[in-house]
C-alpha cells in the first residue's frame, strides 16, 4: 500500500532530487506534478535521467487526492497558497523558507516581505529531523530547512547545546556548489562565470542567517548573533561549512568527542568522523549523510568544526523524504540507503 | 539467503562502486577482500563514503568459502592467475581485460604479452548482457568488457547485424572522463593536467580496437576493421561515442529507427532516446543505462550514431553486477535500479 | 603614433578578449564602445580584469573618427549596418558570420535569412590570415573566420591543397569548449548542465560547416562535401579537431610531415608538433596558435589529423588582431606574443 | 642590454609561469635551466606552451656566470646550498620558504628541520614587494613569500599597521586552486580527488601560518596570533582569503576605506575594489593583481576582508619577476602588464 504524493516545482534541481529518490522509495507512488508554466510536458523528456512517465498538470490543489505533497517553490509562493482547510486534507512538506522562521519580522527583515499567513507560521514544525523528530511525526505541515542551515547547526548544536564556547564568537565559513542557487537562467550561473573561480556573497546579509541563530538560540537558550558567510564554489552540489568558535573552557579534543557522540551516536545520517579524518563534500555527495569532525587548536584557544553534506540531499530532497518517513511512520532511512561514488 | 562474493581489487574506482552497489544489494553479502599491498586496511577509512566495515587481507584462493569472486585487477595479474580447480569452487567475473579476446594472438599484438591460459580463454565468456545473456547464465568464467567496448558496440551492433553499412567505413570518435585512467598516481592524472582540457591518445593503437572489432565482425558475419580514437575529456566520469558509417542503402531515419527498436525494445538497460533527444552522458552518469540515438545525414549518406553510458557503472562495475545477477538467477536489474543525478 | 579603434559588442566573451589583447597592443589605442543596451557602464566596472576606463556609447556609426571597428555583434547585425561609405571611413573586422560566405543562398540555407547586402559580401576578404595574407593587407572589410573554422581548415588545407585524400571521406569531429556559446543567459550553458557532461550538438547542421567546405574547396579546386559534428566538453575555451581521411595512395607519415611543413613552416602562429606528440587544448589556451599533427594508421589507410585552437583568441579575438596587423602593416604577431599557461 | 638569468625547478607549475613571463619580459634572457633529474631534456618538449629551445643542465653553481638566480626547488634545498661566496656572484631570488622566517626555531616547529644556515637567514629579505620595497632594491638573496601569506598579509595590513582590530581575533578562512599542491604524483591531486570537492586540510598547523603572523607582528608592533585554515578548491589556480577581525572602535565602512586607500592608493597591483564589489580569483587569474575589498557586519561589530591573487603568479612567479624587476631597478611592472582572462 502507497502513499500518493504529489510535487509543486519538480522541474528544479532539488525537484529532479525528490523524483529521483521517490521513485525507489517502496512505499510512495508520485501521482501530481503541479506547474503553471510547464503543463503537458512529460517529465522523462524534461529529464531523460528520471524515467517518470507523467505529465505537469495545473490543478486547484483542493481537488487533489494527495496523502502528501511537496512545495518546491520560490519563496513567497507557499506562504500565499497553503491554508487549513489544505492541510485537513493533505500533509505539506515545504521546501521553501516560508514556514521555516517563527518571527514574522524576520521575513521582513531578511526576505524583504510581510508574510500573509501569520498562524500556519506557528503551526509549522521546523524539519531538521535529527533535533525534533517528535514534532514532526505529528506534524501536518513541515518547514524544510535551507542547506547551509542544515550543515551549520548540525555540526554546531552539540557546542551549543553544551554551553562550552563563547556563543558571540561564532564565525560560519561555509562554501557551497552551484546547484543551490538552481535552474533559472542566470549570467552568474554560467559555466564560464562559475568555473576556475571562487567568490563570497551575501555578506552579512545571507538569509539562511537569522534560521541557523533562531535554533542555536534554542540549543543555547539565550538570543545569539554568529557571523556567516557564504561562498561559491566551482563544482555542482556539496557543502562545507568550516565553523570557528572561542572554548570557554581548557578543553582537551576528546571532551568535546565525548560530547558530539552523546548526540549524535545512534543517528543514521550523521556520521562523526575518526578523528585527523576530516570531512570532505565528496564523501556525502549524492547521499543523505552529514558528516562532522572538528580540531582543537591549543594554540588559539578556539574549536574548528567541519561539517559536510549535500546541498541537495540532506540540504533539501533527502531531508525531506526523511521528514516525510518520520510523519508516515515509515523507517526513517527508508529510500535513503544510497552511498556517495565519485 | 545471501551468496558470498569476495572482491580482489578493490580499492580502485570501479572496485569501490562494486563496493557502493554490492552493499545495496539484497542478495549478496561482501565477505572478502583481498590484496597484498592493502592488507589490515579496514576499507571504509580508504573509502569514507562505503560503510563497509572489513579489512583487505590476503589469502591463497583456495582457502576461501566464496560463491563468487570479482577480479579488478590489473591486465596480465588473472591471466595468471586463473585456473580450472578454482572455477569448479566458485564462478568469477573478471573485470580486466585477460579473458576478454579469443585469439590469443591479440593478446601478443595489442597487450605485449603471451596469454599463459589458452584453455580457459576459449572457456571463458564474453559479459556483455545484451548480445550474450543465455552464454552468461551458464558460464563459469565471465570477462566483463571494457567500457570504451560496451558503448561501442551496443551503439553499432544493430547497423552490423542487418548489414546495412560499409562495415570498413566505421570510425568510432570516443570520449572518456578521467576515472577510465585509475587511481594510480601518475602526472598526466592529475587535475592540473586535465582539468580545461581535451586531449585524445592512443591513436590508432588502443586496446579496446580489437575487442570492438571482435563482437561486431561476430554480428557482421566477417571480419571487420575499424577507426577507433579515445580521448580524454575533463570530468570524472561518462564515456559518450560518436560514430560515422556510410550507409549501403538510401535509408531514412525511420527505417534504422525500425532496426534499432527490434533489438532493443526488451532491454531493462538500453535507452533508445526519442528523435532529436541525443544522449549525454550526465543523463546517464551513475547509473546502468546506455542511452542511444542516430542522425542521418542525407547530404553525406552517413548515418551518425551516439551512445553514452557511465564508464564505472555500466562499463566495469555495473555490468559485473548485471552479469552476477544473470549466472545467480536472480532479477536481471537487481541492485542496479538507480538513476543519473546532477 | 596608435590608430584609434572602435569596438561594437565588447560585453561578450570575444569582446573582452578584444579589448584585453588591445590594452597591451603598443600601437593601438581603443576610442569607442559601442552598445545599445549598456550604454553609461563603465567598462572596467562590467569586467574588472580589465581596467579600461570607458563607457559604453551608441553614437551613430557615422559620426566616429575612427581607423577602424571591430564588430563582435550578433549574426544578422553587421549585414544590415554596413555600407560603401562607412567603409570608405574607416576600416572594418567583423567577427560575426555576416560576411564569411560568399554564396548568399547559404545564408538563407544554413543561417535563415536572406542577406541584404550581396555586393560588399563580394568585396568582404575572408580574414584567414594564414591562406589570405596578400588580401587581407588590402582589405577595408575583413570577415574573421568561426573558431571551429579556423581549426578545421588550418587543419586540413594542406591535404585538400595536395589532393593526396579521398575529399568526400573527410568527418571532422570537434570538441570545443563552452565559450564558444556566449555570453547570453541560457540555462543550457549554466554549470550544472555542463559540467560532468560531454554531448554532440547542430548534427548535420552545424553553420560552420559550409565555410569549412567552402574554402577547402578552394584548396581542392573542386566542390566538397564533408562531416562535421561538434560537441560540448565541460571546460571553458579551446577547441580540438579530430579529422579522419581515407589517403588515396600508399603515403607514409613522414611524406605527410614532408607536406605540411612546407606549408606552415613560415607561419608565425602554427606549430606543426613533433612525432608523437599530440594538440592539446591546454598548450595553446589563451594563445594565437594553432597546433598541429597527425598520424597515419597503416591498418585503415587513413590518416588522422588532429588540430587545437583556443576558440576565442586564434578562433576569434586574436585572429582578429592578426587581420588588423596585417591590414595596418604592423608585425603580424605585435600584441599577440603571448603563450599558454595552466 | 639583457641580464643573464638561470633557474633551478623550472619544470614544476611555478617554474613554467616564471620562464612564460621572462620569455616576454625586453630585459631578460633565459641562459640556465637547472635540475638533477632532467639532464638533457628540451624545456619546450616538456611544457609545449613556452618555446624555450633550452636543455636542462646540472653544472656547479660555481661555474655559472648568471646576473640572477631563481629558485623553485623543494623546501630545505636551498638552505643547504646557498653561501656567501655565489651571493657575490649572483643575486638570488628563492621561491621556496627556506629564507622566509627570521626566527630558526620556526623552522624546527613548523618545518620540522635545523635550519643550516642562520647568517643568511638574518640577511635575507622578504620579498612582499608593497611592503619592503626598499629593502628589496638593495638585496641580494630574496625570499619569496608563499602564497597564502601574499594573499593574507596584503589583505589585513593596514588594520594592523592602524591598530584599529583585536589582533587576536583575527581568522583566516583561505581558499586555494590545485596548483598551489604542486606538479608531483600523488593520488590526492588526481582529477578525480580533487574535482567535485571542497575540503579543508593542515588544520591549526599549515606552515604559511607563522610566516603571516611574523609580518602582521611587525605591523602590530607586538606579537601576534592568529587562526589560519586553507581549503582545496577544485580549481587550477587561485587564491580567496575571508578574514574576519573584531573592530576595536565603532568604525564605519568608510574609515577603513580610507585606511586602505592611504597604504594602496600607488601600488601598481593592488587593486582595492568599488563599494559592493568582492573579490573573485576570476578577476585575477593569471595576473599579478592582489584584489582587495571588505565589508563591515554592524550586527557583529566585525570587518571581513577578502582578497584574491593567482597562487602562481603574484603568489609566486610574478611577485619573484617583481621582485627582480626591483633589485636591477626596471620598472616594477615591467614583463607583468597582462590581465586575466576566462
Amino acid at each position: 500500500m502507497k502513499i500518493k504524493v504529489g510535487i509543486l516545482g519538480a522541474s528544479g534541481y532539488a525537484g529532479n532530487e525528490l523524483v529521483r529518490i521517490l521513485l525507489n522509495h517502496p512505499k510512495v507512488e508520485i501521482s501530481y506534478l503541479g506547474s503553471s508554466s510547464s503543463v503537458g510536458q512529460n517529465y522523462q523528456d524534461l529529464y531523460p535521467n528520471t524515467p517518470l512517465n507523467l505529465c505537469f498538470e495545473n490543478k486547484n490543489l483542493d481537488e487533489l487526492e494527495l496523502d502528501l505533497l511537496f512545495l518546491a517553490t520560490p519563496h513567497e509562493f507557499s506562504a500565499k497558497l497553503l491554508n487549513e482547510n489544505l492541510l485537513k486534507k493533505m500533509k505539506i512538506i515545504d521546501l521553501s523558507a516560508d514556514f521555516r522562521l517563527k518571527n514574522p519580522k524576520d521575513y521582513e527583515l531578511w526576505y524583504k516581505f510581510t508574510h500573509p499567513n501569520q498562524e500556519l507560521l506557528q503551526n509549522a514544525v521546523y524539519g531538521l529531523c535529527e533535533l525534533y523528530k517528535e514534532e514532526i511525526k505529528k506534524a501536518s505541515l513541515v518547514a524544510n530547512p535551507g542547506c547551509y542551515t542544515t550543515c551549520s547547526i548540525l555540526s554546531l548544536y552539540p557546542l551549543f547545546k553544551e554551553k562550552i564556547i563563547d556563543f558571540n564568537s561564532v564565525i560560519i565559513d561555509a562554501k557551497s556548489g552551484v546547484s543551490g542557487a538552481g535552474r533559472s537562467a542566470k549570467v552568474e550561473n554560467l559555466f564560464c562565470e562559475v568555473n576556475e573561480n571562487i567568490k563570497a556573497y551575501g555578506l552579512a546579509s545571507h538569509r539562511h542567517t537569522p534560521e541557523i541563530e533562531e535554533h542555536l538560540s534554542y540549543a543555547a537558550k539565550e538570543k545569539i548573533t554568529l557571523q556567516f558567510t557564504p561562498h561559491l564554489v566551482p563544482m555542482q552540489r556539496g557543502i562545507l561549512i568550516s565553523a570557528y568558535a572561542n572554548l570557554k573552557e581548557d578543553l582537551q579534543e576528546q571532551d568535546i568527542r565525548d560530547i558530539y557522540t552523546k548526540y549524535y551516536q545512534n543517528n543514521k545520517f550523521i556520521r562523526l568522523l575518526p578523528p585527523q579524518s576530516l570531512p570532505q563534500t565528496r564523501w556525502v555527495k549524492s547521499s543523505n549523510f552529514a558528516d562532522i569532525n572538528f580540531s582543537v587548536d591549543q594554540r588559539t584557544k578556539r574549536v574548528i568544526v567541519l561539517g559536510a553534506i549535500d546541498n541537495l540531499i540532506k540540504g533539501a530532497a533527502g531531508q525531506a523524504v526523511q521528514n516525510m518517513n518520520l510523519m508516515f511512520d515509515f523507517d526513517e532511512d527508508e529510500g535513503l540507503k544510497f552511498f556517495a561514488n565519485l
